[in-house]
């Protein structure tokens, strides 16, 4: 009878030294003592990946992919080798395996590759005699055998995708908060840790600002089905937050976390002549250039007669190369000028079970009138309402959403699966 | 047609920091503009390996080999890819490749495996699109795909063999000496360096403490007939000492070179009976222990009647492990009781001319004695002879053997191809 494998993921900081290197080993063998077959996906140690770019810049300007991805997979090499020293030194059985050995085949794209396809057969012969196997993450090979790394997200993602291919029955991505909060703790004290939250909502609440766990693992979790569990590196005993699919929730809240993200900034295309297929130009060319857009916002005919602002979020560090582009099409366009607003926050609300339940979009506007605070902007999306609002505003918008969706911690039990009343 | 390919060896010195580096990508450049095609094999950054050590010994006293090896190989990975990038940011094209991408194949034996093959048509790919190929010295892989390290010597012998597998018109070592000399010049100001010396010369020098190259990689050479040239990476005007073999010699002379080596200790077996395969059992248990041995000498009959005194000399780091395997057949050997003298050293002279010329070896032992140094032990090869002397002789019998056999400068150019008078 085959046992359950989990697969357990370490970040830098887990293994930034020997001490902590060795610490991780224990909780690995902790696990692999409950009955289970372990596969580890480590990163780099701690500050590895800073020392050997900063040495690649001295060298090269700009230096190129291929070498870039030679280069960084030497991180991963050092932490799954000493990994496994350490855990044959507490008395396991272990190996290492790098991406090649494995067999992490990604697409042939260097720096950001993904992943299309995991050998499963040497892992599963290595499990066969006992070894736990510690595989480098952040790191694949082509087809035909070029190295390549997965770049941000990379080594949750070759966790999540271990996962999947070895059919896992968990897989825990430790990390040093101890789960998901409803809110970041820092700003709200009285933020809960969610025991589940659904890959949905995991989603949007990662995309809105919460750091705890890559969207594009979370992706890869969801279309695997991959039972995913966010949990401290430090604290054992806390099971943490587990991230399963919204058929598998125990209960549904109407509204699981709040978020708030400074990372956007604002721009108006001011004056638009109204004329069919201008919004189209704008937006391929600025995909065009491989600017990502948020939101977006067309207001009709406000102050010319005929004409739109058009107003759209970019990532600020986007800003220069989204102005150049606009500037190239401004006469194409027929705009009158662009108007950057720098000091904003998109401030989110996400829930699954906010689909069938009336109100609460209508609750998350209340609140912030109450508080004084203007919306520049509303998004929405089926399990998420974003609003945006002044930058100085965002602490006091996620306060003031995280107490009228009944999230503070003294409250929380009470409110599981009923809703706030509105 | 196809272009001579020069093989290129850099070592840990070389590429010690992102300074020297740049320096070592012109000095590549500059033979690729010679019109050569160029391999280039490089060793890891300057301390990578004593802190990647230090982090291992941290982790666990006695490191599985596999995960050394895993561990160890990753210091070639960050020299080979910021040397491909400096190459690049110089103006020329080059790509990086570590054993397992260009199939350096190994024996399945971890931290000291030999290369059984090396595939070439990668490389050979990489170079018709005139790239230079920047490839991991040190490191193997088996055909199981395990990593491998080739222990001591590792990196010049990779550079050797893979000039020989390319068919390679040379194979360079760039070190931080300028050649090989006649003596070690630090000891002997007038020693010259060689223009030319024969792989068996070289092989016997290396082995009697001249620490120029590995004898494992002069012995890949010789057996593949690879023209070798041993140069600074400093002085690039300066061409060196090419080694050859002895059929390609320009001139022969008596004797090449004069070195001394005390990391031996001398061992003496006293008292034991005369009887067929006593000896044999002694050697045979010391081969089994992995002990080498190098001089041996038999005395018949000296104090005890029937009895002989045997006595060789080991690494000064097999004591205890020597002492130990004696100990343990003590009763067996019949002897009365072990000697040991850690204070000698071997002075040797080396030169493949001395094979058909008479009074090289009375001329050594003539020179010694009036200094008035007592041989201890001799040993011969066909192009060597090595004298065993107390420790605090050594200098001034390396001074004089220089001497004698007129190797110092000033007269070097007089005596070329002639011999001294004895």
């Amino acid at each position: 009878m085959s046992r359950d494998i989990i697969v357990q993921k370490f970040g830098g900081t887990s293994v930034a030294d020997t001490d902590k290197i060795k610490n991780v080993a224990n909780t690995i063998l902790r696990e692999r003592n409950l009955g289970h077959d372990v596969v580890v996906v480590v990163s780099a140690m701690g500050h590895t990946t800073d020392h050997l770019v900063k040495m690649a810049k001295e060298i090269a300007p700009n230096p190129s992919g291929r070498e870039m991805d030679m280069l960084l997979s030497t991180g991963e090499g050092i932490s799954i080798a000493l990994l496994a020293m350490a855990i044959q030194a507490a008395g396991g059985d272990a190996v290492s395996m790098n991406a090649m050995q494995v067999g992490i085949i990604t697409e042939n794209v260097h720096t950001k590759a993904r992943i299309v396809d995991i050998k499963t057969e040497r892992i599963k012969n290595y499990l066969n005699q006992g070894k736990v196997v510690v595989i480098a993450g952040f790191q694949g090979v082509t087809p035909d055998g070029e190295i390549t790394t997965l770049g941000r997200g990379g080594s949750d993602t070759s966790a999540v995708a271990l996962a999947a291919a070895l059919e896992a029955a968990r897989c825990d991505i430790y990390t040093d908060v101890e789960g998901v909060y409803t809110t970041d703790p820092r700003l709200v004290p009285t933020a809960s840790r969610l025991d589940m939250v659904s890959y949905e909502e995991m989603l949007e609440l990662a995309r809105v600002g919460a750091n705890v766990l890559h969207p594009r693992a979370v992706e890869t979790a969801k279309m695997f089905k991959v039972p995913l569990r966010v949990r401290s590196s430090f604290k054992l005993e806390n099971l943490g937050t587990l991230i399963v699919g919204v058929e598998d929730m125990e209960l549904q809240k109407a509204v699981t976390g709040v978020a708030s993200d400074s990372s956007q900034l604002r721009i108006v295309v001011c004056d638009v002549p109204d004329i069919p297929g201008r919004a189209a130009l704008i937006f391929s060319r600025l995909s065009d250039a491989n600017i990502s857009v948020d939101m977006i916002i067309q207001s009709y005919a406000r102050k010319v007669e005929n004409t739109n602002d058009i107003a759209f979020t970019i990532d600020k560090a986007d800003l220069d190369k989204t102005l150049k582009t606009l500037d190239d099409m401004k006469d194409e366009i027929g705009a009158s000028r662009f108007q950057v607003d720098d000091s904003i926050a998109m401030v989110s609300i996400v829930g699954a079970g906010m689909i069938d339940r009336p109100g609460i979009a209508a609750l998350m506007f209340n609140t912030l009138g109450n508080q004084g605070i203007n919306i520049k902007m509303i998004s929405t999306s089926e399990i998420k309402i974003s609003c945006l609002v002044d930058e100085l505003d965002a602490d006091k918008a996620v306060i003031a959403l995280h107490k009228a969706f009944n999230l503070d911690c003294d409250e929380i039990a009470e409110v599981k699966g009923t809703l706030p009343d509105v």
